[in-house]
């Protein structure tokens, strides 16, 4: 499945239908397309959703660094769009994405690597990256 | 797979590592353990998520309502939980669950129902339950 981007008149449109918070910001969950895959969660403000849906690479909002964050711009692990979903209240985006290489910063293919088990929490995989090859220090 | 609770020590040492924002929330993704389905996004305060851990049965918080809120508690459709998942900036938990009935207040299976698309947003499925059937007229 090849990503088609809308013209910008029609993803204007569709932004309208968008309920960004107080702070410009929705949630946005990025999943691997094909295996289904949780990879992780951030935010988008009105800008990075646009840039997104245009250019079909995924690109959030950085809430620590306050700026445009395009997914992969530093560490080559960048997300291709293959489908955006939008949710029934409007405030958060589905992703359905082909992550290349891993998602999370420490290097594992999914953020979501800790598990609440009965002895407490328990890392369900191991780094497939070392982050120092990722990045000097910035998370992208 | 059957839920096995922590005891309520390791899942008050477990609360300690999550990383509640600054209004005590962190957002919460829901995930049908077998098929992969991301079926809504919701948020949980420590006290939702301890009872999460505690009981087995998800519990959000209610934003709107300010209050506790019991997945399925009016509507029937309860979530089970299988595992949860704790983010890399323990920001976010992904909750693997057994979704009974529909996730979604609309009566759809899934809150990510519509696709921006060329055309426009498309919704891709058609609701399985009447929301009336579901509630009266409340969220759960």
């Amino acid at each position: 499945m090849t990503y088609t981007a809308p013209s910008t008149a029609v993803i204007d449109s569709m932004l309208e239908a968008v309920n960004f918070d107080a702070s410009g910001l929705i949630a946005a969950i990025a999943q691997q397309h094909d295996t289904g895959e949780v990879l992780m969660i951030a935010w988008m403000t009105h800008d990075a959703l646009r840039e997104t849906l245009q250019t079909g690479r995924v690109c959030y909002y950085s809430r620590s660094r306050k700026k445009l964050w395009r997914k992969g711009e530093t560490s080559g692990q960048v997300q291709h769009l293959h489908e955006a979903r939008l949710d029934c209240d409007a405030d958060a985006v589905l992703l359905l994405v082909n992550q290349i290489g891993v998602a999370c910063h420490t290097g594992r293919r999914s953020c979501f690597y800790r598990a609440f088990e009965p002895d407490g929490l328990v890392e369900l995989t191991k780094p497939e990256i070392d982050p120092n090859q990722l990045y000097g220090h910035t998370h992208s």
